[in-house]
């Protein structure tokens, strides 16, 4: 058996990526609020905090989802994911690339990478994925150099592959239901949350409507 | 014994720091000439490369590197570190603790810290780092955010802590001399290998003169 089928399974129905330009008290009511809604699973996405910064945040973050049992997943940073004991780490096409990433955490971590087409998530797969995200599936403001995939990608992408699929990009209240039966583990958002009024009640609006 | 004695003694004298703004080729061929003239330890320092990148150049400097026998030490990414095996890594103030650090990585990684005041140094002794970088000792241009040391400082970090200590920022051969005698292990340059037209030679000379 591969080494990484060791991961425990996650439950991605509804992951929230955190948003880096929220501040920080802020950002530890919208993740409370969210989990209470239904957030299945989050990750704290932090593109120009500095290690010291960005490892505080995740300490709180794991202090606020460890004791209801919901995984914190680390953007890009492994380091940060072995230091406050994340359940798993999440890459992009231009970060460790994920066999090394594999190489350095232990087996029962969750890896995720970003994927647009199939390729990318083949090799993925092969090289110890537990989960991929896909996207964007919708425009998106949240991330600035994400291209919106190719027609008919995403049914591609998820026939092509075994494990876990994650849309992400510009899923909000009004497009979500599109994505519902296509296969998919989940949906991961980030303004549709954040940006909120009330991060419980979208929560709860966006998961019911994808189920 | 502590843990971290167990991290080897390192050859601190000359250590060479690089400069991000150099193109990738060219700072090959600086690290391979200045370790000819007698730079006995390189640090990889990337201030605003993604992670698949840092680590490629990471993968690149240590397979020269390892075979002259010189430690690459990596600035402020312990995942890039770990990944490539690395001898060791270099934190500053902002990056992840030195304490947190020690945890993630195995017991021979030497760990190495930016400090600027003694509180800082003892600290970074407690919490095992194996060498402290003490700067700036000399006004720089290479790091935008140092901070010139108060006067009579590097002596006072120096006499307080046992461990290793290397004196970073600014230093030239115009200069290198009176840190000679101070109790360092060595000094660190960036500018005076990096954009000298012989680095080689320019390694030699800053090694004889501090010697």
């Amino acid at each position: 058996m591969a080494r990484w089928s060791e991961a425990k399974l996650m439950d991605y129905r509804l992951y929230l990526v955190t948003d880096d330009k929220i501040a920080n008290n802020e950002l530890y009511d919208i993740v409370r609020s969210g989990v209470k809604g239904g957030v299945t699973i989050v990750q704290l996405r932090e593109k120009t905090a500095d290690g010291q910064l960005f490892y505080e945040k995740a300490k709180i973050l794991q202090s606020i989802l460890k004791p209801l049992d919901i995984p914190l997943i680390i953007n890009d940073r492994v380091d940060i994911a072995l230091a406050v004991g994340a359940a798993g780490v999440h890459v992009g096409q231009d970060d460790l690339p994920c066999a090394v990433v594999r190489k350095i955490v232990p087996d029962d971590m969750v890896v995720g990478i970003s994927v647009s087409n199939v390729e990318e998530a083949k090799l993925a797969q092969e090289q110890g994925a537990n989960y991929v995200g896909i996207g964007s599936v919708f425009p998106t403001t949240s991330k600035s150099d994400a291209d919106l995939l190719a027609p008919g990608m995403l049914e591609e992408i998820i026939a092509a592959i075994d494990i876990p699929a994650v849309a992400i990009g510009g899923i909000q209240l009004e497009n979500i239901k599109m994505l519902k039966n296509r296969g998919l583990a989940g949906v991961s958002v980030v303004s549709a949350i954040s940006k909120s009024k009330n991060p419980e009640k979208s929560a709860r609006d966006l998961l019911q409507l994808f189920l």
